[in-house]
């Protein structure tokens, strides 16, 4: 089941707990507005370079649009649809003025230097800034974007529009960004994990967590939940897994990782096999690295009480529906809402 | 072979032979933008009802992009995308100042209301108005709309903009409108057919002339031909077919179809069967109704000197390169180029 | 004397208190702009009919212009004239940045469909668009409108000029209306009472009060000067009028009303002559119903101390010169300013 | 019975004949837009003086509005309203792709100077400017302004919307204005003569001719009806009237004119009685002074075989329905079309 | 050395000590823009006079360019782009989200009527307003310059952009302008000594103070100063200076100057020359007045132990080079930064 | 004397046979507006370069400005100025509708790579695109710049105000420019030579022509008037100078330039010292290289009947006043009006 059969599921899910009018739920599942356009540069070597930009606009019936522009070589229509519905449905049960959105470029940004970058970000930027604006849809820095990405959006844009720094976020401090927008969704999680704790009259001090991933957002989670008092049982990543059943000194291991790239190699805590981080013994787990992680072929060797989703779909939506995962101990982590 | 990898074929073949430089083909393929919609109307009922509309904008290098626009049921992507590429290389070949699109909503507008066409035509303008003009993008009828529509559109988008009858073709003439324009298609294919003909040194009086379709371009280039000494020996439509060596009177025949609904019953020649009417024997076949007609298992049996296509595709892109089809004979006739 | 020269009356009079230059007083009434429009919407049953739509902009020298629009049969261009121009007043006379206007369309609400009310709302915002704005003049409900009405404003407006929430106040909560716009004015006539009170020493716990008219300003101005203490002593609208010297109770009348849709029939107190509720005996006497119900004939009848207008015009221009009616008694009630 | 009832009175007529639809009839009679606005200027004295300024835009089904702007201390709305939809007529009847419209301000132009009018009309025309435009409404001049008006229009026009030279009719040549524009009217005299009399098998060479008022356009008339071989054997104006039975020189008549500011004491015939002109025997009468000069009590009285109304109504409404008057031999001349 | 070299020369000094870029450096020596127009506008006695407007836009890489618009008539170029200059590096300085501009017109603001110099000022706006803007340059008051001035600004640039009061600032308070913006620069003079003595262990109380210039500037630091403690013992003006080693009465002073347009004859000091009011001894010098006045010749004999420039550049560049002037002892007065 | 002294000297010469007012005169020296930009670009090799690009648009009262755009290390601002105007005056002599302007950036063609040259391009586009346009002011290529570089500016202007074509002349024929422009100047000097001739009772035929610089214009004029039968009896460019008695033939001659980039060489006549060409025995004399060719020390020895200035000022202004130049004789060549 792909990214949009599932957003769609659970939409008619909801849809029908709603009792949704059906000609509503219908019209909610169209986008408002799709736009796919050509983007060409010339490359740092004289030739020209076409590339597919694209941004799906799917409501904006509660305020103007939100959400990323990524930069991705395989960019999946199905999923981009997807995530620009789930921006919807994130800004609405948030509650905040907001519609949802979604977009990028069909580029592979490792391939292409700074200036290339520049280019296209301009470019695309130059193909699109009538049909977004600080009232109708604001992008913001995904995959394979970033600050600088929004900067340059923000230049091309204000050229057109005057000086607009409010059309995109996620842009430099110096330009008006947000402070605390980097930890904002690790800081997601702790939220989540908080609210779901007490619903069940417990603190987050002393809980025995696993965190697979170590990019942004978890690590940002493990050293929020460890000031928490939380106890940082193993932690995952590309390199390899850390466990420490007296809990992983996160201050540590963040200075470990800077110098090493990884968790790999860091003394405060025993070398496990990544594989099986998902099944170790912890009150709290968090798959934060990719979707799909936990199936029907995992769940019921979990031993975590508590499941907190702060990847996007760790658990196969399928996995949900047949295997024998304890659905109540999960709640999905609403993370950097205004993404 | 679908209608989109049929014009992509035909394009390389074209970029081969011309040397194109292998990007610029590949930025030709790509078009330069692709607006999706969703379009939402109260119906007659006071119920809501959702339709998606779009419009693939080709290349507007050079100069404003040109396209209709249809309401169909079953709105093929690809088809939508091969036919705006299309018309940037009409434009081009007959080397008039614009380039190519073409557009559409997903609708059947036989079960609308006038009111309903209105409201959805209304409704569609307001979503794209921003991304057409005098001199980006100038809509015309196609299948399904008419001048109504246009003079819905140009309402609509005046009152954006200001007072813009250039915005659409094929409008009312009372509104503008081109005079001729009804007969332009059927207009090219007198042209297309004089001109094969003078390459041969021949011209059209005399010619025994079978014509496959009695629609709009069809019947007008019955009549055209017929004016220029034509003798039109066969004619075809969905009610039947009818055949008379001595050369069919249009005038009389157009008559008996306005009354009749059809060329069924016309008591100036024979009834035979429509199924094989492209196999009479003729100078010139002309088909004007579907795509495909023409194919691996009938081609060899044609026996008329020069095909006039009249139709899009009448002739199976398979058949072109397989079989005994004698390719020296057929030349692809522009019809309105101006569409 | 009709609204226009009763206000243009007061208008001269303070004039001539505060010196004001006799070129600056005839500029000042002679209004910044007024627009008349033909609005044609098609009706449920397919013919087409006609309004006249109109904006009053009375002045914008300290701000963008504020005031409501109406919908009623009878639009009396002079009513609405000197409407505009109290709006100009009365956003000066209580120092925040706006000027005065007001508008309307000829029609009778009732007698349209909610989907007519809809199409001719959306016309009429479709022909003054360019003349309203955030930073022009930014209208609100008033008589035959309400927060549905400046929805479609808001939506038909924001086509044009981009998502602009703040083109229309009184809109409806969910799209960023004010939380008390509904209680405001009622608010006001209790603001009033309690600074008329206070230049006397006194205040508003136990003061015997009457209101006429137990609409949305009279109701909600018993229900709060109920809450500070006072004692509403009789109350009538169209249905009748109750007395009850011990005071009435407004929650259980507020139930009576909206079960039975009047004060009528109400058990809390006596019922008696709406015509006489005038001349009770009270110390505060609110008539908050229509114009000129105070006049040369029963002003020296009114036993009331303090006559509070929450009406417009309650009291008749004519009697406030000639008759004996204890003018520093009365205060002029601002209501809800930022209609 | 003013303009406007007159007006109305005519259309309803021809409604009645043309079997319009009542809604229609209605939609019609409803001007598009009514604006007024007011402009407030300094004096050369540094005082400053309030004018109301006004355009009433009828109809522009047919394309952009048309009409005059007027500078008269006396505005009769009726009278404009009338003229405006008269502007609509005149340019469907003429099937040119044009509306009506007409406008003006409420002064004296002979109490302003060169420089307090200039800044009348850049006030006025800031006021209005978003409101009028190539493609929307064009102005032109009429009583009280000329080409220097237009110019000022013009100039302050293309501050806000950039060069227009097409805005405004009227300019002077240098600007653009068009050659012909003096005598358009007087031409169209000439040209609703020629028609007329071409319908009774006659030539305008050798008709005797009277005509009432030598301004403008009753000038021009003259002058072409005589090139063609007319015989003018009576003209008036304000100063006096003048007869020549065998035919008035009118280059020596224009020639004593500019040098003598009226026809009094023009050697080249006898001088008359102004008040009975009308009165004279001759061919053709041309009323071109005033309206209504034609009425009940001198309508039997009169001799012409021919009346062309050059002035706007010189026939009153009500002496058309019940005298004498030969309706057969009058037929309206349409004037300067493009005013 | 010119304002320009000055400035340039400072800007080099620091762009050293930053370790600047050479290309960058030159780049931010070169404005973003200059802009100069002709400004037509008719006189009072109805000939024309041609002025010539300008605005130098130096960068608006960190926001909106801020700074003022003189009227002057020997408008110096080289002046007015190092202020412009300085302007960008004064909000940077002071991190404020703004750049830099300083503009103006080439006249003798004394030589005009009240009605010229608004008209000068409105042609001036309607030449710029495109180039202007709250989000792109926002002018003040400057040298021949006021609030009444902006509010004319205000005005014009309204009639094009709408209601856009924060276009300007300096405006009258009425129209949105700042309260404590009168006192501003002043009041910077008082932090400035307040930071500079702080540095030294020192407050304002008690300190002999010398202030030469009384006007705007001036005035407020010597009553501000005054307030905090501060003895001011001696003051000069155009008029003359005033010493008092006990420290003057601003107050009455401010009274006296009030009443006799200068500080001479005032009673409540010793008139002394005002040639040597630099030289007078005293704990902190103020030199308000002109640029340049303290130079090789004079720098020596200064008794002060601190000077604060409230002018600008009081002091020589070349003195600051070569004399023996305290620098330790010297620091800018940033003065009004929102200028 | 400068350029700017010399056109304005030629102005007040003028002005002063036309009796112009002195008000009228100033105003018409002082151009509209003048813009300078700054432009920064990424170079090839990835560091900023700033230039500084200007336009100086002198008067726009008969029409839109006109004027080339230069790429030039040394722009002199009084050149560029005095050339502004003298396109002013060029367009008014001619009676076309347009102003006068010019413009350029300070940069060296030579040294920017093709990509540089269209970002810089870009940049300064971006940088004008309000200040210019269809209505307003249109470029057109001049020294350093050509059709592609105004394709670059539509192309960019395009982006900002949709699909604008005619906001450059000079650009690429297959992006619309005229037909005819390649020879346009050289046309001119045929043109010129031809009325000059004619007042002279003369014709071109048998005339004997030197031409001074064999560049665009030298070589069409060249070619122009010899197939009117002129005899080209000299001819130089850089490399060299011809010279034939009997005619060079023009054909032969640009074939021979074509392959040796010089007339060096060219085997149809002798070489001779280019210094003396202008002195040459010969009717016609056409300078058409540098500025000041022609002065005080050689004015008297020219032995041409008549002058054709084909270059910019060809004869010193000053040895216009003092030498024995025979001023009947010459005869300013009009040259390429709308450049």
């Amino acid at each position: 089941m792909n990214a949009l059969a599932a957003t769609n599921r659970n939409f008619k899910l909801a849809a029908r707990l709603l009792g949704l009018d059906s000609k509503l739920e219908k019209s909610l599942l169209i986008p408002f507005r799709e736009i796919k356009v050509e983007c060409t540069i010339p490359k740092d070597d004289g030739t020209l370079a076409s590339f597919v930009g694209f941004r799906v606009q799917h409501d904006n019936a509660r305020g103007p649009m939100k959400g990323g522009i990524r930069y991705h070589p395989e960019v999946d229509p199905d999923e981009v649809n997807a995530l620009a519905q789930l921006m919807t449905w994130k800004t609405a049960v948030a509650n905040i003025p907001y519609g949802g959105a979604k977009g990028g470029i069909g580029c592979n940004p490792g391939d292409l230097s700074f200036s290339e970058l520049e280019r296209l970000t301009r470019v695309f930027t130059q193909k699109i800034h009538d049909l977004i604006g600080v009232h109708t849809d604001v992008p913001a820095p995904d995959m394979g974007t970033n600050p600088q990405t929004m900067a340059w959006i923000l230049d091309e844009y204000s050229k057109f529009h005057g000086y607009s720094p409010a059309v995109v976020t996620g842009k430099p401090i110096d330009l008006g960004g947000s402070l605390g927008r980097d930890a904002a969704t690790g800081r997601g999680v702790l939220f989540a994990t908080e609210a779901l704790l007490k619903e069940y009259g417990k603190g987050i001090a002393g809980q025995r967590i696993v965190v697979q991933g170590f990019g942004n957002v978890g690590s940002w989670a493990a050293q929020l939940l460890s000031e928490q008092g939380g106890k940082i049982v193993a932690v995952s990543d590309i390199t390899g897994a850390i466990k420490n059943s007296s809990g992983i000194d996160i201050t540590s291991l963040l200075n470990h990782v800077k110098e090493s790239r990884g968790v790999k190699g860091f003394s405060g805590g025993d070398s496990i096999d990544p594989n099986s981080i998902l099944l170790e013994d912890c009150d709290i787990l968090i798959p934060a690295a990719l979707g799909g992680v936990i199936n029907r072929d995992n769940a019921k060797d979990i031993k975590a009480k508590f499941i907190i989703e702060a990847a996007n779909h760790p658990t196969d939506p399928e996995a949900d529906e047949v295997s024998g995962i304890r659905l109540e101990h999960k709640i999905r982590a609403a993370g950097s809402i205004i993404k």
